[in-house]
């Protein structure tokens, strides 16, 4: 039998994003809209013979809030989870599968932070996770939990790198890329940056090919360069 | 008593967004994003000097399904509207107030075409409302509903262009722009497309100085050119 791939996972990929009240809207919704574009342009016929296509045909994208209840955006608009930290309706894998992308998204962030039940469950989830992802000030729920330890690269909203600098005086907080990659730390600048952050997730899981499909299918331009 | 500007109502503007089953999550929460965004700035000390900022910052901007109960977006993920067609707690203004913007996204759109009650709200709707906007296949609900009479220049997602010419020859269908304003009209071409469009009507109905600071505080990068 062939040996796979050491990027192949033995099971489909699990992407969870934390919905939250205050949550920004775009930024949990525009990451949203890129995996679950990007899973069903690989499951087309004119999608399925780019590389990582079988891969991305297969990811599970779920929102979780922490009780599963409807969260109400700072847009306003109130969003449904699957379910919640502790729920097993939180799951499409089964609730004791460990989730491989966590994703962050940002706005509102002061309650979140301050949750323990929210800091808890990013340092059950965070160990196992391939990549944790931050849009926004998400990565401010990140740094509140514990989990931006050390002199990582990050970045953030253009307006919230002096309040992260001085928050978080052991980060390097990049001023100018639209994200940043620091090992298996992915972070955003504001709002609609983490649909590129997104777009380039797809080309890391699966391929930069299908990425740009996903793009083309969403109409978007993206900016496929960081810097 | 100085007069006031011809473009300014006498009442804050309502911006009605559909949502419906099937629903793209990016057309309807790109937007969404966009005039709450530009709100919110424009009531900000930063933001309250630019032209029409006293306009936006009294938008009000709802959601609204046919009975007002959660839609399940093509993603996946469910959104709860702020109310129904029938419903007064649809209204953020009185129910009787008829909207100013009303704005359709694409996505699935098969079952809001046939919708007797859909087709029935639009035809209410429009005919007081100074823009019907419609992001990807929206317009095709609009046309579905009879609102797209005569020969209009509209767009749409590039994979429905050729859908939409079979459908409603009396259209002229236009392959290329990113967004086309005819009269009241304004349309667009895919998902993404939607935010530059809502950031043109930001622009059109407030100022251009409110559109280009709303894309900022999105990150956004605006293509505020339509072709």
């Amino acid at each position: 039998m062939p040996s796979t791939s050491s990027t192949t996972p033995p099971r489909p990929l699990t992407l969870t994003l934390l919905a939250y009240d205050g949550v920004e809207l775009l930024d949990l919704t525009g990451p949203c809209e890129v995996f679950t574009t990007a899973s069903r342009v690989a499951a087309r016929p004119d999608g399925a013979q780019l590389p990582g296509a079988a891969l991305a045909a297969g990811w599970q994208v779920r929102t979780v809030s922490r009780d599963g209840a409807a969260v109400r955006s700072r847009a306003g608009l109130r969003v449904l989870p699957d379910g919640g930290f502790g729920d097993a309706r939180a799951a499409l894998a089964p609730p004791t599968t460990p989730t491989d992308i966590l994703l962050i998204p940002g706005g509102v962030t002061d309650a979140a932070e301050a949750c323990p039940a929210t800091r808890a469950w990013l340092l059950r989830q965070a160990p196992a996770a391939r990549v944790l992802a931050a849009v926004c000030t998400g990565s401010f729920i990140l740094a509140a939990a514990g989990l931006l330890q050390g002199p990582r690269r990050v970045t953030t909203h253009p307006e919230d790198l002096a309040p992260m600098r001085a928050r978080w005086p052991q980060l390097q907080v990049l001023d100018g890329p639209r994200w940043v990659v620091d090992d298996r730390l992915w972070t955003s600048a504001g709002i609609s940056a983490g649909i590129d952050l997104s777009l380039a997730l797809v080309a890391h899981l699966a391929s930069p090919a299908l990425a740009e499909r996903t793009a083309r299918q969403m109409d978007y331009r993206w900016i496929s360069q960081p810097d």
